[in-house]
């Protein structure tokens, strides 16, 4: 299966911020939107970076409550490692499983077009894998 | 595969907290560990609940600065939801998926013996996919 076939399913929205946003503000807009992670995009609308909840936790381990009023730039991770649209499943969770992260921004000729969670993967996963292996019994069972 | 397999592969150490512990400190806690969950235990050795990146960002978004004082019980998830060692990976992928929840605390006869997070059990669904796809075709291709 393939990435374009997971953003149709799920949509393209894609939750953005500026770097310039504060860390509490970036908390409070991950927790109302239920999301994982947000991409961090700046005014000539370039990736600037990728936030999850695992870089709100090191804002405040690192500085307290001094971290909250900060600009989201300082604790945002800045390498960001992308998926494109015609990846397959296995490939990006081989790759987060790599990198150990959990979101990845969704590509396509340098545009940011979705964005894809370990979660979102695994459900797709779930299926594609309880498909394969009915087909393959059928073929064993006929042949 | 069962989750047995994977404890014996990843070790059974689980970090815990006290729900009196405050939320800066369990932020740093997660964080100096390079962990995304840690299990609420209190005094008589009863899991109270569990704290993931995500209860921290919930903190942050709701009160501020202001969260970060305060003990972890107020905003640890108090409903818990567990895995027993004879599980099988394909079941608790599917509970994670269901209840939109990232790690599992491990029981055997009430006793806490590890945490399986969703990365823990895609790397070895990766494994035993290949494995397996590799098996039934080998059988298709000698049949």
């Amino acid at each position: 299966m393939l990435v374009s076939q997971i953003l149709k399913d799920k949509g393209d929205l894609v939750f953005t911020i500026s770097p310039g946003d504060t860390v509490e503000a970036v908390a409070a807009l991950l927790f109302s939107r239920r999301v994982g992670a947000m991409i961090v995009v700046d005014d000539s609308g370039t990736v600037a970076g990728i936030v999850s909840e695992r870089d709100i936790v090191r804002a405040v381990a690192s500085e307290g409550a001094g971290a909250l009023g900060r600009p989201i730039s300082v604790y945002m991770t800045s390498q960001v490692h992308f998926a494109e649209t015609g990846e397959t499943v296995d490939s990006l969770l081989e790759r987060m499983t790599d990198r150990r992260v959990r979101h990845l921004p969704v590509l396509v000729t340098g545009r940011l077009v979705g964005i894809v969670s370990i979660g979102d993967l695994v459900k797709h996963k779930i299926s594609e894998v309880t498909a394969e292996a009915e087909g393959l019994r059928a073929y064993i069972v006929s042949g």
